[in-house]
């Protein structure tokens, strides 16, 4: 019934000749040149258009994915949610079939945002409500809040040009927009978003009593977008929200009018000690080569404020449904395919650490990461180079007749990133962002936003490439 | 300021080589070898980015449509809203700059959904209301209603093989699913849409008294999907309406299981006599060869239950902000670029045919039409064939670096299908089609599903070929 999918671990001629690095069975950016195409492609077609079929036609991403929303939506780390979603992922990974199912301990942050979230515009007697949320790990304000008056700068640049004797005691609105006229929004997104973990601790450093972040969103909406920020050693801590952007833009707008605008900010959010929180971690044993790890993986925590359907519900689902349509497909992958669910993607890495640490001695072939949404799959990014990046696009080739073949120099994801930095081979799944930041980190991050067909495509990419991935296993 | 635009006038060299055909200026699926890579790349590559910059930065469409929708929600030709359609249309004309703006008039059908819309489920005293939409063109029940006993069928070859015996007297369950595991939704639409149109005329033929058609989309929900049904001349007229997808599949599991069901259906829609309508057109003038055409196009009407943002909303703000772009960046097309707004696609295309017959004389380069909805464009498809698909190709890959490069062989959509049919090049803005169907002729299909990025793309796409197209007047 599957043997065009034996005719994989046949085939794949090309691997030899791309293959290089230490640690990894795959290539790491260097090599000599690969076929232009592979040995393969036949079988991968077959291979493609089978898990194409099962996805779209007896897919479950979409029913896993509101399972995890309504059991566990606002899963930050170190919440009752997070540990709920912990739960309902080794439940699931059970009910899938994976083997060797296990919680791999790490400790996490815990920040609260508390009851009390308001920035408030005062005009005389009259105070207008302002849209925001505290970004997390942001310290509150003394009891009953502060007052300040308004500056307005588009860059860290433009800050230090005003110096402490503008900005002491004043609260900052960093107003830069995210660039609208780029192909990615994810471009677009790491642009701006220093303003957001970086613009408390540059403020503080110039005597500000607090920060507002215009939302990184390239529209221009009522709707407040949360995310980490970080504080410095040394410098003084100061309370941070973001706004929407419609409102930021007005108050920058009358501030460069020449008018003096006085606000109010009262929060009570809070970080609490650390708490032993978990990744987990279920497998598909490989049948040749079980010490050969092909990586596929998410993050379980989302921001407190949503449902974290796009972020990273998607991912956790795409990792999900990769395994159990591999699973479906009678498949038997030659390694060892692990999905790693990670903790604490949003305000830490922790869970990434961990495993990472835990996991030194494991010889991974490569590891794919979703945390771009469930939007429609263009591909993949990889942080292969050169003739190993030629070697990758032929192996995803066989996902163009589905628009998703896409192979890309980039990075993989938070999450593997401390694989990568060891030269392991690191592929994120692209999507179409154009919608990516209209949800990013608020309250439109929920199930509503996510379309079945999309988000099942990209279990297909993923299990697909982790299947071509691992019969490279053994052939070094 | 512009002159890398310039450029264009003195480099598409490839046009001539793959120049054929009679009517129009551009090839028509035959010629020779054209260049793999043509001249004017360096030239479109600034064009490209110049109208991406534009139409992200400083668009309209999302706007446009928001204007649209609220004037003229629910236009359905004949009807008043269609009738405001027309006045929007020629203002926008008006406000954009556009020349020689003028009505079309055509005759079109006059369908009203009238205020009883009723299927149930009878089931002893108990009656289940199901949830429908009649077909647009249906004619209504008798007054009071009918009763019948439901059969199911998947195909017409089914129904015939069941014949007069067991269809006479019957309403008729039309419960073929549009297929979910195609890569384009568009082709599952084309595969199933055929119960919807003949259904009706069909079932009449074995003398059924009604039909109830699976509503045309992947989803499996409650929501129904209307949508133009045909009778043909010698048939009786049965009443015909579309049922939500869960519904159908509830319904056909009974039945399967040997259960008898009875249903009663009770509509008053109507067909009026046919009024006058319009098309609306508008023009950039040719700078240098304005007899010479390149057409891009939308249709203003749409189904009555819905606001009709992707169908066809987009598309007439992508004909539109199409023609906006090349004024806001300076450009000066060699040949005249009409905007062409059709009346009655969904239920006639007469506004296409008088187009079609009222300018039969004039030279059109190609067609250009968006129908595909205001979802991510991934390019175009063609009529073109052959070594005139490279040479479309090449004019395309310009959109490569914006994911929306992608040269198809296929049509251009209904309303230039006539062009078509001389000899015209035509030419139709493909679009990433996963959710297209899950709102198409739908109460779902309103502004708040429309992107605004993904939207503004669709004209940057249009912009961008109308121009290159148009670059391409007299050279013959």
């Amino acid at each position: 019934m599957h043997n065009a999918f034996r005719l994989l671990a046949l085939s794949l001629a090309c691997f030899a000749a791309a293959c290089s690095g230490s640690r990894s069975a795959l290539p790491a950016g260097s090599g000599t040149q690969p076929r232009v195409v592979s040995a393969g492609s036949e079988a991968r077609v077959h291979l493609a258009a089978e898990l194409h079929r099962l996805g779209l036609e007896e897919g479950r991403s979409y029913e896993m994915l509101k399972s995890l929303l309504r059991e566990a939506p606002g899963r930050l780390s170190g919440s009752p949610m997070a540990e709920k979603a912990v739960d309902w992922a080794q439940r699931t990974m059970q009910s899938i079939g994976l083997v060797n199912i296990r919680r791999q301990p790490c400790m996490v942050p815990v920040w609260e945002r508390g009851e009390v979230e308001r920035l408030e515009l005062i005009e005389g007697e009259k105070r207008s409500q302002l849209p925001i949320l505290a970004l997390g790990g942001s310290i509150g304000t003394p009891a009953g809040g502060l007052d300040g008056e308004l500056i307005v700068v588009r860059s860290f640049d433009e800050l230090r040009t005003l110096g402490r004797k503008h900005c002491e005691g004043k609260i900052v609105l960093f107003n830069r927009p995210m660039p609208r006229a780029l192909r990615s929004t994810f471009v677009a997104y790491s642009q701006t978003v220093p303003q957001r973990v970086s613009g408390a601790a540059e403020a503080a450093k110039l005597g500000a009593k607090a920060v507002v972040v215009r939302s990184m969103t390239t529209l221009v909406d009522d709707l407040p977008h949360t995310g980490v920020m970080r504080y410095q050693d040394g410098v003084p801590k100061i309370p941070a929200v973001a706004i929407a952007t419609r409102a930021a833009a007005q108050l920058a707008a009358r501030i460069k009018k020449g008018e003096k605008l006085r606000l109010h900010l009262e929060l009570n959010c809070r970080s609490l000690p650390d708490r032993r929180s978990y990744n987990v971690i279920g497998e598909i044993a490989g049948s040749k080569h079980p010490e050969q790890i092909v990586l596929v993986g998410g993050h379980l925590d989302s921001w407190d404020i949503c449902e974290g359907a796009h972020d990273d519900g998607a991912g956790v689902v795409h990792a999900l449904e990769a395994c159990r349509l591999i699973l479906a497909a009678g498949l038997r992958p030659k390694c060892t395919i692990r999905c790693v669910l990670f903790m604490n993607e949003e305000n830490g890495l922790r869970g990434a650490h961990a495993y990472d640490r835990e996991h030194v001695g494991d010889k991974h072939l490569a590891a794919i990461e979703s945390d771009r949404g469930g939007y429609s799959p263009l591909g993949f990014t990889t942080s292969l180079r050169g003739p190993a990046l030629d070697w990758a696009q032929n192996l995803a080739a066989a996902l163009r007749a589905y628009d998703m073949g896409a192979m890309i120099q980039g990075g993989g994801g938070a999450d593997i990133s401390p694989l990568k930095k060891r030269g392991v081979p690191v592929f994120g799944l692209a999507t179409i962002s154009h919608r990516y930041f209209d949800m990013h980190h608020s309250r439109r991050d929920k199930l509503e936003a996510v379309n079945p067909r999309e988000l099942a495509l990209g279990a297909v990419a993923v299990a697909y490439l982790a299947q071509v991935l691992s019969e490279e296993a053994g052939r070094r």
